[in-house]
Formats: structure tokens, sequence, C-alpha cells
């Protein structure tokens, strides 16, 4: 019997024994972060689902896997045997896990998992559900974990104080920037869960989280205080702040919150639990989390420190580029190894401290995988012949970086060059665009999709996410993205925001294509018609002009991708050797 | 004394007797139209001001016009001796209409104004003011229209039934189509005020609103009835559904509602008097209006009868254009001469009824304002220099048209061509445009703006409006906007929707451009990824020549004027005469 049937039948038993219906068991830490540390992979556990993002629901007869587009194809393969049905998110006649709740349970029935793994805005939701059908909903019962066997043991790294010159803003200005919006939204305080969030508020970075810099932690202020919990209290010296046990954050908040102050929660990031704790204490005040817009926005020290960041972190990719075209023909090369080359040429970068997520290496039909990861124990050699997807990314000190580049190794047909030069038209295009203040990704979105909407083609994915500094490679609230899933994928560009760019193309069981740049948002000319906006591109990495149909180009493409890659030359030949150059002048030749 | 403040005077000794602070007069009938026939006209009366959308509040030293950004050049002038403040919606730091509210009312006050004439939302709003500041919110007073003197009698024209031949459908299918909505969202019946939604479901048209060929009513159905009220009962012979007098809607709904039934209302249209009623009466709910949708998207034989009179309008432009450019060097013309003879080359087509909205004729400066009408008493003669721009559009049986054209009469500077070239192709490449199921305007808008973003020129509306058939020449759910102005705005696009396309160009104090035709949304391909929509161009008229700098378009902008140009003579040649043929082949040659 399957690994994962036998989990799910222990934990049926116990379901019957405290009469639990259905059991939800989210992606998640207890901080709403996205990748999370093995301590928390429970829903894995059970399911054997490795992505970053998916709810399991277990019923006592059956059990659903939801998930979103990006693993739709890697969900299917790695729920096999485990008797759970995938749900796909978002896709026509799929219900929602709201919906597969609703229509699967009664009057009287309980619901129950984990308040702390669970945020405010899920928990309402099934709370929701739970008043429409009559059920009762728990969420102080934890058998999901108890019963998580070998479970790794939770993670506790170091912490590192960042210097002004890497963050530009002090702590004390960053507190009293958040206490002057708080103090806007009528509020006295915040609690704050996110890590993201806490690092930059207190100019701190850990060791905690798979490719996130961040150490668990939470975080209080209000006018007066400002109180820091993490693990290893005695690891930070300063008396801007107080500096508390991780653990002992539930006792600080009973004791030290007053029914008269206002405490400001983000719904999205803030758990069901400790959402009713503060409401038991303080009075819980719902507003927009003004920390992620602060953060998102990049002052003029980390703008300055990203370029340089980006420009090493292009060079590596370049010379893995050159590497991995002149040994192809001649050497084996799996996916793996390609990561592995890549690591090293990263490594020599002095600010390296790792990667910013797992690198994807994906070979001809792996790259239909949106988020395929190599493992070591299926190596996939790479042969002279179609084309290799990476896409990868580094944490340094001075920034966090994410670039994918398609790579051709021999040949290819028509359909993958027409796929390719759409791409890239189509990355090229949002790149160039200028638009007034007040636009969202929504508004943008089109100009990288267009090229592929004409040919009937649409990705299931965003074009483009946030990214953070020394921080988590996916934040918000920008996005860029044409249909609304979440309201972060609303938020309004601003000057200093950094976005990716990454269309692509994805034919199951056939190849995939996707190129990807990093763009800031600068202002551009102010005008009687209010301050337009452009952006920056931070990435400089040639585009394979072996995949690229000139035909298939307006003259205005051209003309981008040839600027673009004169850029990519003069932003990268001194970090080269001469033998690395001279193939690199040769690739970013311009096209007519 | 200024009239209008002599009439500010008398409603403010009536509202210091009633002890009130501030009085609302928004714009409005009881049925929230667009455009209302002078019996409504109160905020007009009061402030002069003739735009089809602004709110008055009166305090007693100071009141306050709040409009957008379609009238804010007219609002200017017209509110000029008036003593009443201009407040420019959507402008950076204006306050809107319930921040104004806020900040001058306090504890114990008396907000009032009339509750026929607001909807739900809007008084939701108020009575939110309300609430916040400790104010009390009177809607059961109507001081502002009894102190309206020699008030217009209210309109009661006649009605008529459609056949099957211009409708399509039936009221019978209809209304059973709603009530399928209806039972989806759960709900027994519906309320229904707004008069286009009505004269829809019911295949009535009537005559008591200026340009809209709508009667005043209401309507009622629920799962067994189907009730009308209108004026003249007598009018209406059929036994589909029961017919009431339009004053008795609130005595029937007092009798006939019962406590068990749940009754849907749009809070976006129904007034809040009419709220409270249901409320008391039955079990109100809010929800998205089925009937809007539903109208919304045109059926086949709307649709055939639409493309034969959008030909047959849009030859009577061309004839309008070959008259003027004719004669503009030998004879006096003025504004009102061209609305005038335009007027007369619609009315020779037989399908013809009257405008659908009052003709925008606008000689060089005068078209900066986007809404600007000739007056008689202020004749502008249109010399042969500038430009003339004409927005109008006609009521057919058959259709609803409109279209702008902006005629050049002669010498015109390049920038005016430049910005006249950009419009066009804005126009053109949203025109263009291909995209999945699911998005709104929204996703689009761009296509149309990005021409003129890159030039730092924005124009402050929004680019495109839905249309009726038949009915309102402006109606939801869809549009084409960048920024969400209201839910509406995001209408997700259906196939047989129709849509404005109309960028243009306002320079204040200089000229205006603006170049409109109407798209009819229509399936294109069904892919592995969705099905495709794509727009099917209605108008037919030609694009000036004259004002296009060919070497500011794109190879594709080219490309698609020639292509549209060749549909414009394909498709009216035929209804013209041999000497407008003629010149209509050389207005729209080919540009390389």
């Amino acid at each position: 019997m399957d690994i994962r049937q036998i989990r799910l039948l222990h934990l049926r038993q116990r379901m019957r024994q405290e009469n639990i219906k259905a059991y939800i068991i989210p992606t998640g830490d207890y901080h709403s972060s996205e990748y999370v540390s093995d301590y928390y992979k429970v829903r894995e556990f059970y399911s054997g689902f490795t992505g970053s993002n998916g709810t399991l629901v277990v019923f006592d007869n059956e059990a659903g896997l939801f998930t979103d587009g990006r693993y739709f194809i890697q969900a299917e393969r790695e729920l096999d045997g485990s008797g759970i049905d995938l749900y796909r998110m978002g896709e026509e006649k799929v219900p929602t896990v709201f919906e597969y709740l609703e229509s699967r349970v009664g009057q009287g029935m309980k619901l129950a998992g984990n308040g702390k793994v669970m945020s405010f805005s899920f928990a309402e939701e099934v709370q929701r559900v739970c008043e429409k059908t009559g059920c009762d909903f728990l969420t102080d019962i934890n058998i999901a974990e108890e019963l998580f066997e070998n479970r790794p043991s939770r993670p506790c790294g170091r912490i590192r104080q960042l210097p002004i010159e890497l963050t530009g803003e002090t702590t004390a200005m960053k507190l009293s920037r958040v206490r002057e919006e708080l103090a806007k939204a009528g509020c006295d305080g915040m609690f704050l869960s996110r890590l993201d969030d806490i690092m930059w508020l207190f100019n701190i970075r850990g060791e905690d989280v798979p490719y996130n810099p961040v150490a668990l932690s939470y975080a209080f202020l209000d006018h007066e205080r400002a109180v820091l919990f993490i693990q290893n209290v005695s690891e930070l010296q300063t008396d801007l702040f107080m500096i508390r046990n991780y653990d002992e954050v539930d006792v600080w908040l009973k004791n030290e919150l007053s029914r008269e102050q206002k405490i400001a929660v983000d719904p999205k990031s803030v758990s069901r639990f400790f959402y009713e704790l503060i409401s038991q204490h303080a009075n819980a005040v719902k507003i927009q989390n003004p920390v992620m817009l602060l953060k998102a926005v990049k002052n003029e020290t980390e703008i300055r420190n990203l370029r340089e960041i980006y420009r090493k972190d292009s060079a590596a990719v370049i010379k893995f580029i050159y590497w991995l075209k002149k040994n192809i023909k001649n050497q084996a090369i799996t996916e793996i190894d390609a990561v592995e080359y890549l690591h090293r040429k990263r490594e020599e970068i002095d600010e390296f401290m790792g990667e910013s997520f797992q690198t994807i290496s994906a070979y001809r039909a792996n790259a239909a995988m949106m988020h395929y990861e190599p493992v070591t124990e299926r190596p996939v050699t790479v042969l002279a012949e179609g084309m290799l997807l990476v896409d990868s990314g580094g944490q340094y000190l001075g920034g966090t970086t994410d670039v994918t580049r398609t790579i051709v190794l021999g040949d290819i047909s028509d359909e993958e060059k027409l796929h390719f030069t759409k791409v890239a038209a189509g990355m090229l295009r949002l790149s160039a665009a200028k638009f007034p203040e007040g636009c969202t990704g929504r508004n943008l979105d089109i100009l990288a999709r267009q090229p592929l909407w004409e040919l009937g083609i649409d990705y299931k994915c965003g074009t483009g996410h946030g990214i953070g500094y020394m921080l988590n490679v996916h934040e918000g609230p920008q996005a860029v993205r044409w249909k609304p899933t979440d309201r972060s994928a609303d938020g309004i560009l601003k000057a200093g925001m950094l976005l990716s760019n990454e269309p692509g193309v994805y034919i199951e069981n056939r190849y995939g294509i996707r190129t990807e740049n990093v763009l800031l948002v600068r202002e551009d000319e102010k005008t009687a018609d209010g301050q337009f906006l452009s952006f920056e591109t931070l990435t400089f990495v040639p585009i394979d002009l072996e995949a690229v149909d000139v035909e298939k180009f307006d003259e205005r493409d051209k003309r981008l991708l040839n600027e673009y890659h004169r850029s990519v030359y003069e932003n990268t030949s001194d970090l080269l050797t001469e033998e690395e150059a001279a193939w690199l002048r040769e690739a970013v030749r311009p096209v007519v």
C-alpha cells in the first residue's frame, strides 16, 4: 500500500475519533510564507505533492488537492497512487476549495484544521461555508501535525544585522514611517507575522526558510513600543526595539494588549489563531498591510546595489550559457550538471549568499512544467538538440535576482522558433511600456501576451511578480496578470518597485519556452496629464538569436531587441573573459 | 443678482426652517437614467450646469458641484456667477462628495435629499458619512423640487410594441431567462426601475426621455407574475403580463409583496426609496442586475439589423463630410448648420427615429470640451482652417449608432497631425485586438492609449462604453477604461456586446480630436487555451487622411488603416451618389 494511503488512514482514524467530517491542510507555516522548511511540510507528508501552493482536504471516503496552473502537470504526476483527486484551480467547472467543501457537508458536521497555518481570509471563507451549511469549524485542533512521523526539527539559523550601506534606511526611520501610516489608518499599533515584512522593518536577515533569508519571528509595534520576537534572543544587540522569545508571543500579547488599543492586522497574512487572540485582547482592525507597500518601493541605496548585483548575476548566467553551448556536443551534461555549473559561476561573486529559489533546469518536454525541478535520482541528459529552459536567481548582499532563458542546443522546429520569437516580442514590448501613475499590472499585461493571443495561445500564469531586496523572490502588492486573482494582483505600480517580466509558451509533452527579465519602475516625464512611469531593465543576458525568426518581428520589436542586446554587451563585457566576451559579441549581433 | 443665487437663497431659507445643514441634489429622475427630461432637471435649475453627470450639495454658506472629467471645462463656464464651487472628480486632492460632506458636518446635524432620485448605493455612502459623524440623513423630504418654479410637466409619450423582426426574442422567452438567473441567485422575484431594462424585457419603446426611446415605468416579476407599471395603461394590449398604472407602483408593492419572498434589487440603480419600501414588505436581496447583462449581449436578429443600420448611418455621415468639405470654402457654415445637415441626411433613412444623443459639433477650441454642444444663441462659424469634431448618433428601427470624426477643413499644425495620427493608431489597434474570454475592457484599454501615453498624453475619460439596441447610447456592464471607477467598468466582454472605441486628444483652448467607431464582440477561434474573442467594426466612415502623418504610423497601423478604408468603401458606396462615391474612393486611398 502506498505510504500516503497509510498516513491518510491514520489521519482518518483520528478524524473519526474526533467526529470530524473534513480536515483541511493548507500549505504553510505560521507566517503565510510561500516557501516553508521541512518542519512545516504537512501537506506534502500526506499527499506527496511538493509544489509551493496547494490545499489538501481530507474526507472519510475521498480527498482533494487544490493547486494552481503552474503545478497542474506536476501535481498529476506526484499525486499518482495517493488516492487523492486533483482539482485544477481556475479551470472551467472546477470547484473552489470552498465550493468543494460546501457540496459535501451538512448540518451539524465538523470541519477542522490548524488555525495557526490558516490565514484569516482563508478561515473566514471556510467559516462562511459553515454558516451556510450549519457546520462547525474547529481550528484549535492539530491532529495532522500530531501524526507527522519523523518530523524534521524546527529550523533555527543565525540572524544577521544589515548595515546602512545595504539597507539605505535605519530601523528608526522605517518604524517612524510605519507609525505614520498606522496613524493615517486610525490605528494605535500593528501585529506583524509575515517574515519578510519583519526582516525589512528591523533590517535583519535569517536562515530559517529555504531560499528566503528570513528568520522565524513575529513583531508588534505601537506608538511607544517596537517588539521583535525571535528564537535566539541573545543574537541581537540593540536599544532601538525590544527583543523577546519567539515562543512567548502569545503570552506577551495577552499581557500587553489593551482593549482600548486599535491594533492593525493584515487579514491576508495574519493567521486565524493570532487574529482571534488579538480580537480578544484588543480592538483588531483589518487594514491593507502598510509594511508590504513601503518594502516594495526600493530606496536609492537599494537601487544602486541592485543595478550592480544584476550586472554580476547576468554575467554569471552568460558564462553558463557560453559553457553550455560550447560543451554540449562533446560532453554528457545533465539538467543537474547545468544547475551546478550555474551555481559555481554565481558562487564566484563575492556578494553571493545562495539561490533565491530552486533552480529550474528543464530539458525539452520537462520545460512544459512551469515549475519543474530536476531530481538527482532521475538524471536527464541534455542533448545537442531542442532547448533547455533555465530559471534561476540568487540572494546577494545587495539584492535578489530572478532570470530565465531558454537556450537552443541544436535543431528546433519552425513552431518552436515562432513561439520563441513571440515570447521575446511580448517580453520586449512590456519592458518598453510608458504609462501614467495609477496603472496596475492588469493594465499592462496585454503588452506581453498579445503576440501569443494572436496565435490563440495563453500561458496559465501571471506575466510577472514583485521581487524583494535581499528577501523573497516573490513579493507584493504589485504583479502583472490579466485576471484578478486576489486584490494583491492589483497593486498600483510605483517608482522603485521591481517586477519580473516572463511570458512563455508551454506545450504539454513537447517543450516549454520562457524569457524573463527583471524591471525596475522609474519615473518618466511629468506632463499636464500627470506623472508618467516607465521601466529600467536590470537583467543583461542575451536572448538566443538561434530561436528568433526575425520575419515574425515587427520593426519595433527588432529595434527593441537590438537596443536591449547592445545594453547587454555594454553592461557585462567587463566581467567576462576575452573568450566569453567574443562569444557574447556574436550572440548580441543586431538583427535586420 | 444671478437668478441661481436667488433660487439658492430660497432653498437655504427652507433648509433653515427644517434645520437642514446640507441638501443633496444628484442628477437624476426616479430611474437612475443618464439623460432626463426637463421635469427632472432640478440640479440644473439651481446651478445652471447642464452636463449629464453632477451632484450639487448646498450648505448654508457654500455650495459645491461634483462632476467628472468630461465636463470640467463646461462646468467651469456654466457655474460662473452662481457662487457654486466646482469639484473636479478624480483629480488629485479633490475630495469626493462624501469626503466633502464629512469634512463639513458634525454631531446632531441633518443632511437631506429626495430618496427617489438617489440610488441605494449613493445613499448608503451618505449614510456611512452620517454614522461616522453622528448626523441624521432625511430622504423623505423634497424641498428642492417643491421650490422648482415653472416646473415643466412630466413627460408622457406614446408606447410602441416591437415586432419579433426587430427584437429577435419574445418577452416570454426573456422573462423565462431572467427567472432562470433569479433562481440561480436564490431569488423569488425582482423589482426593476431602470427604464432601458424594462423596455428590453417587455419589447416596448417610449418617448419620455430625450434621446433614449424609453417610457417612464417600473416592473416587477416573480415566478408567476410579471407586472409592468406605465402611465398610459390603455396603450398596450397583451396577456403575457399585467399592466398597472405607473403612479400605483408603491401601493401595489405594499399590497402584493410578502415577507417570505426574496426580491432581488440592483443597488446601483434602485432608488433608496424603493429599496426601503421593498425591505419593509419583503426580503430585499442585492444582486448584480441580470437584465443588464442579458440585454448587453445582442442576439443574431439584433446583430443582423445593426449591421445594416450602421452601414446606412455611416453613409449619412460620409454624405455630410463630403458636403462640408465641398462647401466650406464658399459658404458660411456654422456648427449648428453642420448638425442640421447631418440630421437631414439621417432623416432620409427610412428607419430613422431621432438622434441618440445631442450632436456635438465643435469647431477648433470648442472640441477641447469633450461634451460641447453648440447653442443657437451663440453661433460659431466654421472656417476653411483647423478641424471640426462631430460626435453624433441615431436611433433607428434596428439599432442605435454612435460615431465621431474629426474633419480637416484647411491648414492644421504638425502637432495636430501628430495627435490625430496617434489617435487613429490607438483606435485601429484596439479594433484589431484578439483576446481570451474573461477579459474586461480594463485589460484592453492600453491598446488605444499607448500611442498617446508615449507622448505623455492621457485623455481624461474612458476609451469606450457599451451601446444599447434601439435603446440608450450608453449601457453596461461592459466598458473600456484603465482606471476602475465603479464595478460596472469591469464587465467581462462577451460575444454579442457592442463597445464604442473613441480615443482622443484634448488641448484646452486650442483643439480637440476624437475618432470613434463602434465594435461588436465576436467569437474568434477556440484553442486548447480557451475561447478567443475579437471585434467586428460596424462603423464605416473614412478617417481623414489630410490629418494622417504616415511617418508616425507603424507598418501594422498602415495595414490596419488600409484594410479599414477598403471596408468603408465596400460597405457604403452603394448608398452614395456617383459624386459622393468618387470622393470617397479618393478619401480611402491606401497610404504607403
